[in-house]
């Protein structure tokens, strides 16, 4: 089969490097370029060791890059970059992934509210596709833009999607994601908040009073539940670690929910995904089981009063972003889900 | 004025090197005697090198050592210890304040279940008070016999207490607590699941089908509500860190609650407690601004559906343990609370 | 081609687990049996969730496998296991790798001087092959039972080996190796002193007075050097993270030495060697861009006196052990040296 | 006794808030003013929540404070700042201690070339003592001006002090000083290479090539030696830990040295330093039991060729900064040396 010849723009976060090294392994793809405004020129393994021997490319400086060769395009880049490169690549027939929030909320009001940036792109946006492929294959598959969740979204909707779906939920109740992320899902900025001496042995909540993930899971909630009065108590914390999250999501069942297996319901609906896995009864998840894969596992609780505590885990860099990404651009090409993705996770 | 003889029963665990770390430079203490079955002969400080310098004191054999030369005893023992130790001590007008759980469930059939253990000290458990400083001081003043409270009890009790006080929580909805601690609170047993390679880098919830501080907590509840019909749901996490707790709670205020200024009424309630500090508006607690000292810092954020959220920090080991415990003493000495309690956290 | 039947005895370690992740994906071999003594019938996977998916097998009984079936197996087990099962096993026309020490020291007086165990399998001992590739690869290809090297001695003796070979050491002073391991380097064992509690935020020497691989290192020195009154001051030192391993050499050049250009000395001795990556002049080798992955990157750095300090890094589970055993069965049956290693490492 | 009246220059790094924390407890000390050129009018505590409820101040526009009003001033600012600001100070008879380099080094040219700013106030660099008070306690308390020592060479000149003074290395081999630090050494600025994802879990040397403290290392070996030949390879190393360091020494001995007993001579040297810990033989110090206390450990091994490894901790953050200034101080106005410094090390 010939090569996928991929493109990434903005190289030099995490989400870049963990782009890469999942790409520079996949037996279809074939690295074209790699763009960086700040580093054209500089050799990939100058800036990330891991990948000398594995990724011979160097940076490219955008400005003189023709991306159009490119079978499909990768955006790692700050939100609002993808926006404004999408049209010239989707009117050249390039498929695009954006890892950024661009093409994640389909009402470009609530965009531009959370993110500070006007939405020039509203035309793709429309035909822009969710791009988790637990809940919407058949379209991603078909997809020429892909809004590539965001990572705590993932965990919810995912560890909420059967509820959801079976309308087993009692709405009267808010649902409760007490979501914990490791450092890496700060990105790769210079800052003092993130610094090790900073973060390291402590924990903190941060974005309480607003994170721009909760418009993101409240839309697909409202969507997936059809329900328009869905209220959503999201809290992230920092925890020190570098890669993985853990969602710990308290929901209130409706009559019809109580009556439920919901062991049994769970592990029919995602027997076919190959990356979700449903843990036996009383398992409890530990993100190190999938550091740098890209599993999500998770775990049902019953609970007092009507409540089930359900617990998600995945890589935040993998199955939250680069991974899924990845998993995307299988589907968009017709290949086995997997394909370049059977990385066992890394443990201890 | 004369000093305090103190007894320590088991040092060899964290509360107990806590309790050295605490009592060695406290200004009205003279630690008599420290007592390890397995290490007795040993130089404290030969186990616990921070100590080199500051404690000069051996391990003594507990079956050859009189402790009621002592004024107060604390035992920082696996549970069951001191409820077989107790009531000679009593006898002999010795005070105790107890770390582990023998003294924090008034109901005496509750602790059997939860520890496995039957309790032969009943008479005594009935006079002994749960050491809450901030809640039950003045019965801690006149006590004989202390309980002093879990780690996580401390936190969902003191984040709670104006609401429970007032009255103001709606209890059809479950009060949720999702709570997670650093590792020193497993203990310095030898275990597996504690090893470094096993729990850095790492995060896992533990417990959820059952956790034996659900009974103290939702015993407190009870009584300081006095509604014998709250839910509680609560999810321990474990963090990669040594020292620290963060609990997060959710809860539903009722139809009163919802139409009060909760941050000027939580100030009020702790305007004269020492170690509690109501964070202002919009703060986030964390669990470094607290690492080695005794306070507990919480902050306060409205949610949708009525509900608020309360975070609540302090060091498990300080708080949540051994200061809490001097904390107790000072105040059946009648000494000032802060008496050699002034240690600033340490940061970073 | 026939895929090549491994037998794991001693599956619950670090090192173990560490042999299926690798195993298990690689193209060549079938994962026959893995045995435990205490967790016979145990899923794999239940034991380490990063499997769950990957490895289907359960532990077996060892008293009741027939290993003779196997092409290869795998000793991840305490020192002095396997010299006990590989006469029999190389009777049946099996090879064998030992991950413990059993067949790294030839001289079997050693042997039992540091691991206080007689040697009973001193016929296979004087058969058995050092499996260090990149200095012993031909005899690898021929041999029926491989000691896998120790993880320190492969970061020293391949920092060295360019220097040992031509001779341009000056052995009148001592070669200091100061040595650096990550926390799983100390096994999957119950202990105090490596609980999360103790070995977090915290760093020290051990094992200053003498180490077991101090005898390992010195007697390849001999070996390589031809040089029988090599000294070496040997420092381990561990450090606060799971993986990696970072050994500092200061070594003094003779007269000839000092007249080379070591950067393309090592360069060329290096260049067919697929997982020895000789740093460019003024690089700093980091243990995450190894972690997870085969391979060993070192650099070098003129001193003052006539030193020339090498720093070394490799992850301790992989290049240091499990890695390292798979890259000698490929060259056992013949696979090329990278095969099921083109793992890329995990960064950050 | 009247207080001492302390300003601090500069207060929003990591030797600041040390010294807050030191001093906000100290019984001697008044604090009067903490400067921030940055964050005037922004109270301590705010950035710091550490310090809420122990330190009430609000950084002060350094523009419009006088200092001279200050018993004594230390600087915790950049390289370059104290040594503008000192000579006024000294004229307005205020004592000053700088915890940056400026007085370090009494070579003005090689503060040149180390920093890359002209030393403009030579006439008091000649006055100003070394602040190192273990050697120098006599020239301490008369002195106007200190230069605080820098982090490893407290380590390095306090663990070879004995031997120097004695005259027992052999000076033909070079000293080496193999030595690892926690993150929180390079300070609160926001960089990539410091961020928790990019130095947890890792470890890497770095200035090899020449760091600021091999001048000043060397400058201290040549004076307190007496001989001008000495050599010093000096690789600092970073470790995943907030607090802590660590040095590994590695000395040659002459004949002389070599008949001594070393550990006896080292007990006797350091007999009425009240901070410095000689362990026994054989022990072997650890990061942690120096944790947030001024203590400095070291312990001695014998090792072949007459060599001798010398194993040195203390706390960067304290006696490797702020704390030895705070004990500086303590010597310049005739307090007890342990004066506000009696906090015991924070183990686990």
């Amino acid at each position: 089969m010939k090569k996928i010849k991929v493109g990434i723009v903005g190289g030099t976060g995490y989400t870049g490097v963990e782009l890469l090294r999942l790409l520079a392994r996949h037996p279809n793809v074939q690295i074209q370029v790699i763009t960086s405004r700040g580093e054209a020129g500089l050799p990939v393994a100058d800036m990330f060791p891991s990948l000398r021997g594995g990724v011979k490319l160097a940076f490219s400086d955008p400005a003189t890059v023709d991306l159009t060769q490119c079978d499909i395009v990768f955006f790692a880049t700050p939100h609002g970059v993808a926006m404004r490169q999408t049209p010239a690549l989707v009117a050249a027939g390039v498929k695009v992934i954006d890892l950024a929030a661009d093409f994640r909320l389909q009402d470009a009001a609530e965009f531009e509210k959370w993110y500070k940036l006007p939405h020039d792109c509203m035309d793709i946006l429309e035909k822009a596709v969710y791009g988790l492929p637990e809940l919407y294959a058949r379209d991603i598959a078909q997809a020429e833009v892909i809004g590539n969740p965001g990572c705590y979204p993932t965990t919810v909707l995912l560890g909420l999607a059967p509820l959801l779906e079976h309308g087993w939920i009692d709405y009267s109740a808010p649902i409760i994601a007490d979501a914990k992320s490791g450092v890496s899902g700060a990105g790769r900025k210079a800052e003092v908040g993130t610094l090790f001496s900073e973060s390291s042995d402590n924990l903190k909540a941060y974005g309480v009073a607003g994170h721009r993930h909760h418009p993101e899971i409240l839309a697909q909630l409202k969507k997936l539940s059809g329900h328009n009065a869905v209220q959503l108590i999201f809290v992230p914390h920092l925890i020190p670690m570098i890669r993985g999250m853990l969602t710990t999501l308290h929901v209130k069942l409706n009559a019809e929910g109580k009556r439920q297996s919901l062991q049994s319901v769970y592990e029919q609906r995602y027997a076919n995904d190959y990356f979700v896995d449903v843990m036996p009864a009383g398992a409890l998840p530990e993100t190190r089981s999938v550091r740098g894969a890209n599993y999500l596992r998770l775990a049902l609780y019953p609970q007092a009063a009507d409540y089930v505590t359900i617990i998600v885990v995945q890589d935040n860099l993998v199955k939250g972003a680069s991974g899924q990404a990845v998993q995307n651009m299988n589907l968009m090409f017709n290949l086995p889900v997997d394909t370049g993705l059977q990385i066992l996770p890394l443990l201890p």
